[in-house]
């Protein structure tokens, strides 16, 4: 099998710590022709859905790479460590559904194998840092062209762990959704795609409804915020193609409260 | 034209999202032999000013290069897209005047085009993630052959949004400049370069006077910290060879209170 | 001599300025064919001991490199510059001991030279960015496969820095120890291997006693985190082989207040 020769690495071990290095050595030793990428390492630690939406959203922007991904609250007990194969990308990481967007976004999981050969592993494992001991060696030498039925024993895709998807539905009119994340800037993704948002009549330049517990606000639906007030409310599509809540020169985290998780809805503002 | 193969990356998009790393893949996929250097990300967010200083005083250290840079408060507004061939290398940015100090720091602009070679770019092109669509992939494309001209429509250098310098003037036997950056260790550089102060008589091992708002202090003028006692303030000529403000063991920023922008005079010392 | 071909690099410049990136210039122009691995830039200013801590519990996932350590709180005092040569790994820092507990992990220092060859060095020599200007285009030079006897001249290795190591005793069954570490996790890392605490009878399953000031608890020895219940405090053995405390979901560092290099006794409980 021709090597992928590129690696790409997304955990929650923070940047203060030699954690993220030692996995880098463990790869320059195993694919020393591999470029890494990483993706981010300041995922809250443990926080499998925050990891998962990163990683969905990051995937497609990749050349064909072995995705190593380590947010692993359940290390040490018997969660299953597997190897997925989607579209021209393997898929690294624990059973826990942090992989599970990230397959459905390259088109699919289409095989998987729990990882099972240890002659793959760094040893002596240790039993809380399985990141340098068994992810990242496994996906290196699957990026250095190690055949992928050789990473394990092969498992059912329908058996695969998978996380419940950010929902989103049409009631009465509007779309209801939640808050996905939040990013550095203070926007706020919702599950809510930008189909949807058409589909209910809410059109570039017109303003929709946004309600949340006991906020009903409206804001302006804008293809850029070139054309908006600053400290003003608006709506967009972003980079994923979701509808975004942002504030010009703010942060709509700080204005309107809502952190992950949190339950929106959105439907067009009705005319005046 | 025979590729820079290296790209640096300079944006104020933060480590926690996938941003970066989204736009490291991109770069991967068109110039997968080229190196790529992050400069920083956590450029405050839409601080042009802060992202050209840093900027101008790294790209010195570079080889040849495509120097990309996404600090782009008006994306989605009629800002202009640009790249600007500045001494070996090439910068690739919104036209706003991050990159202009860059460009004065590598010899000066010598030509100039605006980003209109659909061809090179990321489709489809999302309204708000032009560093990923626009900018990195045809920072890529350069990194890796394209001819500088293929990037876009030829402009004129003279028209390219400056910003303005920090200033530094002398009055009446001092210096009079600004704080243009505050690094970790709390050290304060001033624009005052290390040889104006050499023209007003500063030399190492006297003593020079600091003004700003109602504060009126001496510090020893020193080659290195090694000389300064724990507390004690203190100025020296800088890595880029600006006076630069430091508190030996302790932070100046927190011990002037002074924030990027404020002005400051100082001269020599009247000897006692 | 063959070059290596891979560098190592740990400061605490923290990631908000562009001197790391500066140093990774240097290396990509020297070294272009060099792979470089960012260990941490996040340890605390001037912190040589956690500095030393990091780098030795990281060194030994590496492949053969040249480590480049920039914690220097001396720079511009009379402390020397040196490489040291131990196993496979060259390492390159300040000589105030930040490399001693590596060198220590690779087997030991073999040879060592001060850094006086200004023909590897960056010119003009800035008298506070010794990173940039000796460390690292040594370094780099180094990686790229000049002899290391080229570096400078030669020291006797007995004559290095070096650190008194955390420090680990066995007083009256009981071992007494210091934090030597705290993780991101907030797991406290102690300077007692997990072969000392075998040697006082402390086995997987079994309650240890923790003594520290005033407290005195007791916490189960686990393999894993998997068996504990959240926000139990708990003891296991870290992935670089000492005694570690963790709070099941939560943080040992709030739990228990205790610093890097407070002292910590472990013994084993008495049975019920």
């Amino acid at each position: 099998m021709s090597p992928l020769n590129c690696l790409t690495f997304l955990t929650d071990f923070g940047l203060d710590d030699g954690f993220v290095a030692a996995c880098h050595g463990v790869a320059a030793r195993i694919a020393p022709a591999a470029r890494v990428i990483d993706i981010t390492h300041l995922v809250p630690p443990g926080d499998v859905r925050r990891g998962a939406a990163v990683l969905a959203q990051t995937v497609p922007s990749m050349p064909p790479a072995v995705h190593v991904v380590v947010i692993d609250p359940g290390v040490g007990t018997t969660r299953r460590a597997v190897a997925i194969r989607a579209g021209q990308a393997i898929l690294v990481g624990p059973d826990n559904g942090v992989l599970s967007w990230a397959a459905d976004a390259l088109g699919g999981a289409e095989a998987a194998v729990e990882l099972s050969n240890e002659a793959l592993w760094n040893h002596p494992v240790s039993l809380t840092f399985h990141g340098r001991d068994i992810f990242m060696p496994t996906g290196a030498h699957l990026a250095a062209g190690t055949p992928f039925e050789q990473a394990g024993d092969p498992i059912e895709v329908t058996g695969l762990v998978r996380l419940a998807p950010p929902t989103a539905r049409i009631l009465a009119g509007e779309a209801e959704g939640e808050v996905v994340t939040v990013d550095r800037f203070g926007n706020l993704q919702l599950s809510i795609s930008a189909q949807i948002a058409a589909e209910l009549g809410i059109e570039y330049g017109r303003r929709l409804v946004i309600r949340s517990n006991r906020q009903n606000l409206t804001a302006p639906y804008v293809e850029t915020f070139g054309s908006t007030s600053p400290g003003e409310l608006l709506a967009f599509t972003d980079s994923a193609g979701f509808i975004s809540l942002a504030v010009s020169g703010g942060s709509a985290a700080e204005f309107l409260s809502l952190p992950p998780g949190a339950r929106v809805r959105i439907g067009p503002a009705p005319s005046r």
